[in-house]
């Protein structure tokens, strides 16, 4: 696994949260200090400790925002009509047209997006970020700036992102490469049929990447059923003959929620056994990853926005409990430990693809956490309550909804 | 057609909502007079009317919730863990075990959602009220109470709903009897084939209490595929006989999302011949009516939360622009023009189920009016603000979320 990028917070003050719901925990008192969950019930908390509250509110670790596309929000830009056609190549293409016609700067809008999330709940990003012959390296160096500039409030992973093909824009590899260079942390991909029309080039241009750089994958696939599985079927084949078991992750994977179960569970296994994570956004009109069964079967799923606001549709505002919701009613999920796996799928999830190891709720994990008014972790995801305490290495970052 | 159960309002102070973004008409100023819209732009509006700034808001109909079950929502009685097993008959004898157990009164837990929605913007409701030989008609009682109580803020149709089985618990068609009696409107039916297994005998006590009580019928089909084929071929026949054309609804309908689209399609062209309309509330985790080929078809579709925050789910909250959403993302509606059909489900689809003639944005129309910050109604229905003033035959009856 990869170590932890996180470190402690500031000496900031201590902070006791008392009588607070801490997810699967039961009711306690929570310490925290020097950025870390310090102690739960200490019987002598420290007398300076700054006290919150939190009877009638449920304690969960920060909210994971793993996929996302950060550089290319309009939110904040006005209501802009969408008219894009109904194809993927049309919303590609009409995304290029839009981003010289409007300016979408990606540092702003990223900033934009990054506020908006991190007062929702979310303390850790993964966001593709388009990399292309036309706008090269813009959005991977005003994410970076982005990044940079909110480090305090977050963490963030900057997928390097072929949006508009590999193998078909001559130039696009050697970008990539620049990208990793100068700070990106994961390679991306995109349906390596559907697109580029060449699944074994594009494959190999991903994965020779990621072994050159030593970086992580992460390949988006909205190819469907059979031809979604033969990508998947490629991806796996490489990743066992690179050693890259835990550094591969497939965005939507929407192959995975085939007709055909048998072949479907047979490609869960080999996931399972690569240690390939999946991520879906629970999309309500595709099929999906089937969540409860990736569970049983021991893949790692992880959640994530997809594009917010943009040229591709109008939906989301970053909230990740949202998000949860909607995984929850995309895979018929009515119990509360059925709830709580969405919940899961949105915070441990990202947090295990990610490779953050010092993410959770237990003693000496980085106080990562949102506290708000529920009565229970399930009644979070469907309440969604606007009113949440956000700590990002034990400083308090935002309250009822806006930064501090 | 049903004559318009609406009645204008008191004759409360007129009212001139200035520069708001009317759906479909522009950016206009509103007359609001005796219970309806009394002008656009108005030469001379009355020096005594209430002037209400309405720059940067967008109007829109009263939302229409078409399709909920007001007497068994949790809502208000604290978090309940949800245990119920997966089957529909699971739910369907759990909910009857709770009933018991923590007494969910129905005229208190429908004042209740009624209230909430209200705040929300929803000027219509039909509800479905369960119908049984262990609650007997005290559901249908308390939901009649919680009408009358609040006719001031909505107008309200009532489906005897026989939840438990018709044909299955002898005596249910008798109480079904007694309650289009009192005051129920419309008659309601289950799964003729999976849950009465018989159903021949359930349509026909079905069609023969609406026909003999001159009501109209709204039946939940949750059969899938070639299954609820079977059965909404029966619907149609029966609907044809019996002279019921605009008279018949189908819920749920998930046979039309079925994989065979050529007898999907030629089940909607009967739908759309005997004027059945379709109740969808865009489940995300079933095949559903596919809303834009209904669209295309002349079916008529409306939309409902459903059961929320009940022993069923514990989703929803009665907000019916989160349910167009919903309906949005579920069908894959992206562009301005797609969105705003979701949104006329919520709307106009709803109305003409129940017959509204005078709902709407027309001049004449009864003034059931939600006002929100948006800067166009696609927007309205992707952001979903808190922030709303709602009128109901021109009198403002919430504001900001609360009711006034």
């Amino acid at each position: 696994m990869r170590s932890t990028s996180h470190s402690p917070g500031p000496q900031a003050r201590p902070i006791l949260v008392s009588d607070a719901l801490v997810w699967r925990k039961g009711r306690r008192n929570v310490l925290i200090a020097q950025g870390r969950i310090a102690a739960y019930d200490p019987a002598e908390p420290p007398p300076e400790a700054l006290r919150i509250d939190g009877s009638g509110q449920v304690l969960l670790p920060g909210l994971v925002e793993a996929h996302t596309h950060l550089d290319k929000t309009l939110w904040g830009m006005g209501w802009r009509p969408n008219t894009a056609g109904p194809r993927l190549i049309d919303k590609i293409e009409n995304e290029r047209r839009v981003r010289r016609e409007i300016g979408i700067d990606p540092e702003r809008q990223s900033g934009r997006q990054v506020r908006l999330s991190v007062a929702k709940g979310s303390t850790l990003f993964r966001t593709h970020v388009d990399v292309d012959t036309e706008c090269g390296l813009s959005g991977v160096e005003g994410v970076m700036r982005t990044r940079e500039a909110h480090q305090a409030i977050m963490d963030m992973e900057i997928v390097a992102f072929p949006q508009s093909g590999l193998v078909t824009r001559p130039g696009t590899r050697e970008l990539m490469d620049q990208a990793l260079a100068m700070g990106a942390d994961v390679v991306g991909g995109l349906d390596p049929c559907a697109i580029d029309r060449d699944p074994k080039q594009h494959l190999d241009i991903v994965f020779g990447l990621a072994d050159r750089r030593g970086k992580p994958i992460d390949i988006h696939l909205h190819e469907p059923a059979e031809l979604g599985g033969f990508s998947m079927e490629m991806i796996i084949e490489r990743t066992q003959a690179l050693g890259l078991q835990g550094r591969v992750t497939i965005s939507h994977a929407f192959c995975l929620g085939m007709t055909d179960r048998s072949y479907a569970r047979q490609l869960m296994e080999q996931l399972a056994r690569e240690r390939i994570a999946v991520m879906t956004h629970g999309a309500p009109s595709r099929p999906v990853p089937p969540v409860a069964e990736c569970y049983e079967m021991g893949v790692v799923v992880c959640a994530g926005s997809d594009g917010i606001r943009d040229s591709w549709g109008p939906y989301g505002d970053g909230d990740m409990l949202e998000r949860a919701m909607i995984l929850g009613l995309r895979n018929n999920l009515r119990r509360d430990d059925e709830v709580e796996m969405a919940l899961d799928v949105c915070t441990f999830g990202g947090a295990r693809v990610m490779g953050r190891e010092d993410y959770g709720l237990e003693v000496g994990c980085v106080a990562d956490l949102v506290l708000l008014p529920a009565e229970a972790a399930a009644h979070a995801v469907v309440e969604r309550p606007e009113s949440r305490t956000v700590f990002k290495r034990g400083v308090i970052v935002a309250r009822d909804g806006a930064l501090v």
